[in-house]
């Protein structure tokens, strides 16, 4: 951390910076003399409250934390590639791992030939809400534990393993009982109880990025749960608000490879909750795959029209394996040719 | 709703979306036959997920939705401002209700200090954190129940009812217990179990905006309190997320009076989390009161370079009661001048 | 500017860094060895090229600019509020300067009457758009140099001096001829040319925000007009562009006591650009002569439904007249008390 | 466009509506009563100023308009996709077009040395800017003619045809003669004069995406270079105004798809402008290409960190080579397998 004086303050001042920072167990001050301003470093582990502190100060102008805030999800920490694995699927690897299937759990023969179209096309993970967070109140928001059994009986057919949204800490034991990936949704990326509960599992944990989340507190959401043992996080890309509305979201394509840079931990991108159209979806997910995306998140119905939830965003079974096709061929063309160092 | 047909759709697709809509109970079509398009009304009340299905049949271009999605928080279910009570105060009526305290209980002699130089200074209500949602899992998460034991001790020096956060469903009876109003933070305003909890209560909620949420979702995370059977909702306009970063937030002082058209619930504004400079906290208090702000959260600290928590944006005892005196002057103002109809 | 090096930089990418310092005229590096890392600090006047320059060098991990990018324009430089005179009328002095007039000039009967209803109430400006900015093609444009004539005629029955707006630096000349207040439009706040072009005059210039532009772009664009000579800047917020659609722009009230505080030029607020709506005028208008602004700008048409341009956030006479009253009720309610120092 | 009257409006404030529309040339209204409800829809080609008037009538809730504000740019219109011929470079086809070079033009051996490099890896376009939009007065703002005359030096050496960009009408004339393509720089979009000059002429005109433009609007923008009689219009995103300041822009990546579904015009894309970072380019501009763009603008500098401008987002000549084999591979595995219609 460095600390800014302003042009006019006094030694008085300076003194006061420099014995608050000795006050702190560990810290202490470094004083340089610029010709125009002083500027105090602070060397030593840096409590997350002590900017607060000094940006207070009398004759301070401005403090400039250096170090990150998030320590367990940075690459600085951890500098190869994590991969989580869901059951024998590796998420984070070269393959991107494709989890397809209905926004929401509705009855066995949906949930049981999404599974069995998804896999045949290419996808190793089954999707499928049985607790939907939802706008209003009173929309369809989903089964519950029935739709839990469900999944798991659309697991049995095909093997698929599953991943599903918990919404709450109590329902944590539950959620997690009948699937393989707990899911943490943008509007709870900062329900940092929920983000303690599933750090206490010890089972991969998906979270999505906040509707206006910056890279930084995405990180930190991901910490949270690290922080609690947990280090099977995956991180996905699933569009931030913005002003243009004629998407549902606006898909931040870039994060893709800056949380590469900045994380070790696992990306997956998801086109059908960004983009909120069908036809948006196939060329959304490539894009993803092409900046480097570990996997997509994908929703398939089979009659969207009919869908309880999103319809308008959920590709037909013909469609998804359209789409399969390409992510395939995109992600081998990236293979194929040498690649600039970063 | 009104479904728009494309120019180019065929009587057999507009036939389609005839029979879906008179396929739902208490629906039917009223077809409006255009020069260049087709147009179907659909007469009833209309379910949620009716636009997502229309929307996807062939031959549709667009569907408009005219009535509003939230109910009970509107204005035209209920004509009235609605006046929630908090204990003696009433918020709503001509008087703001200005709450304050420290973003978080950190001791006895902080907390009882601070209530007794608000309350001597005006403030109504008390206001402090005890369960703290931080963006790092590494700062000050507050004291828990031990700080809701001093916001009780405080409560008993100086008579103030208190208003703290609860973050999760588990801690609903235990803030409820120690609290007279239960504040519904803006991360958590989209955690639809926590507002299902909260509206199981039937004490004062306050719900904060979301920093991304839109006045529709707003009034909608409201309705889930609602619907819950709890009608007693202020809402708190405390900032949402721009690109300007220079402020923490973005102050959205519009939001105020369309509120207020939208809605018969009470609104209050906070500038202490909206600005995050407490050199800004005065104007832009005034400037919520000015729009019509039915009452203010103001974080007020003994020794702001000192707080565990949002030192930057807390007032000095001093500045809070300047605040105070001119609050109370630009109110006055306002009721000595007539008023425009609208 | 300091230059933070990453951990694990040698002595060899430091020697560069600071020999490319040492290469530039008039600067000098100063290392600081912290325990963890090394930075460089930068003695001298700062080229704008510099950062970048740095942020390139190998071992580098971050560039830090401390002072701002404007200097003209920023209070350090200028240290007393700056009052602009138009004509008479001073701007940035005590007493809000209200601006009102309507979106287009339309014809003489249209200009002079609105120019004596808003003299009448208390306006000291006239507004009104002969060159108009135009999303569509197809929409009404203005009407030019015959519009320019009708405003001075409207000048000539009332007094009021003009502020217009200029789309392009050729036509300054002619309308810095027949106008008091050049403004400078939201969607042009970046037209380096057209503020080279009105910098290049020694008339009041209004230079409206960008409708995304941060702080410090608005002010160096100032710095763009004051950098050619002309020192008579006004500011005016407008609102900025957000997620929130239900209001045209969202008004970002705490620009106002910010802009204050970084620089001197006075800044006025416009709020029925912000808001788009008729009704939502006088509270936004009331909260930003609360925040302190030093002016308002409004709109104001006889027949707002017949309006050629933006009718629906234009008052009618009557409701321009009773915002006035209010604006002065709540104006001298905040020279009543005393006011907390910043 | 349909106009909704509120439930309580009386059949008086219905006629006024219906005479309104009537006394318009070539508009009827035609009344469609539901059972809650009234509806008007209006039959003819709406003027853009009827719905403002519409929305202030009494009795009228809402107004919502059906018909897209631009005609010539959209797909409706043209339902073919335009090809723009740069010399004998076709962009809109199926081969996507990538135009390299610096961000200023700076010297000869630069210019030179760079178009030479960027066209032995495959660039069909030669990009360079003569004259600067800076943020910042005091940057350097451009070598103005003597850079169009180098920008002509390196197009002989080695026949790549030019773009670059024109900031004001007034240099509209030089620019045309010294280029083959007019760029309008993302901060010009909605300078209307540039857009009416840009449109007198018959060259080719790549109109950038404003920081917070919609679609409709940057649409809109092309409709008024297309109303002037240029069609030969190319669309370029680069990154769009969000809250993440890590990145320089949000590049939105769907505005490919959406722009392709709304409008026949060829659409490139920008990962120099909108990442910020030369480590973020390559994926990014991959990513463009999988969604689907006709080309990409890509900034290439001899020694990025000596560019006088824009260095940190710049690629030296060996990353370039990389990227444009991996543009190639990529796009070449798009078309080798079947895609979903939309």
């Amino acid at each position: 951390m460095i600390v800014v004086m302003s042009k006019d303050s006094t030694p008085e001042q300076l003194a006061v910076v420099e014995s608050r920072i000795e006050n702190r167990p560990g810290l202490s001050p470094q004083v340089f003399q610029g010709i125009e301003r002083v500027v105090v470093g602070v060397l030593g582990s840096i409590p997350p409250d002590l900017g607060d502190e000094m940006a207070l100060l009398p004759g301070v102008m401005e403090v400039v934390r250096i170090s990150k805030p998030y320590k367990m999800a940075s690459r600085e920490f951890h500098p190869d590639n994590s991969i989580v694995m869901i059951g024998d699927v590796a998420v984070g690897g070269p393959d991107p791992v494709v989890m397809a299937g209905p926004c929401s759990v509705e009855d066995e023969e949906q949930m049981v030939s999404t599974a069995q179209a998804v896999k045949a096309s290419g996808a190793k993970v089954l999707r499928g809400g049985a607790f939907k967070p939802r706008t209003s109140p009173y929309s369809f928001r989903g089964m519950g534990l029935d739709g839990l059994k469900l999944l798991n009986l659309a697991k049995q057919e095909t093997g698929l393993p599953i991943i599903t949204e918990v919404m709450t800490p109590g329902d944590v034991d539950t959620v997690a009982r009948y699937s393989d990936v707990l899911q943490v949704g943008a509007r709870n990326m900062q329900n940092y109880n929920l983000l303690d509960a599933v750090g206490e599992t010890r089972m991969p944990v998906m979270v999505k990025r906040g509707l206006a989340a910056s890279y930084e507190e995405w990180l930190l959401a991901a910490e949270y749960v690290m922080a609690g043992g947990n280090t099977n996080v995956i991180l996905c890309e699933r569009g931030i608000r913005s002003f243009e509305s004629f998407t549902r979201f606006t898909m931040d394509v870039a994060a893709i490879p800056v949380i590469k840079r900045l994380s070790h931990l696992p990306i997956v991108g998801d086109p059908s909750h960004s983009t909120g159209h069908w036809y948006l979806v196939t060329p959304v997910a490539l894009s993803a795959i092409a900046a480097g995306a570990h996997g997509l998140l994908i929703e398939v119905h089979p009659n969207p029209d009919l869908a309880k939830c999103d319809g308008p965003q959920s590709l037909t079974f013909e469609n998804f394996d359209l789409l399969m096709n390409q992510v395939r061929a995109v992600n081998s063309s990236l293979s194929s040719v040498p690649v600039a160092a970063s």
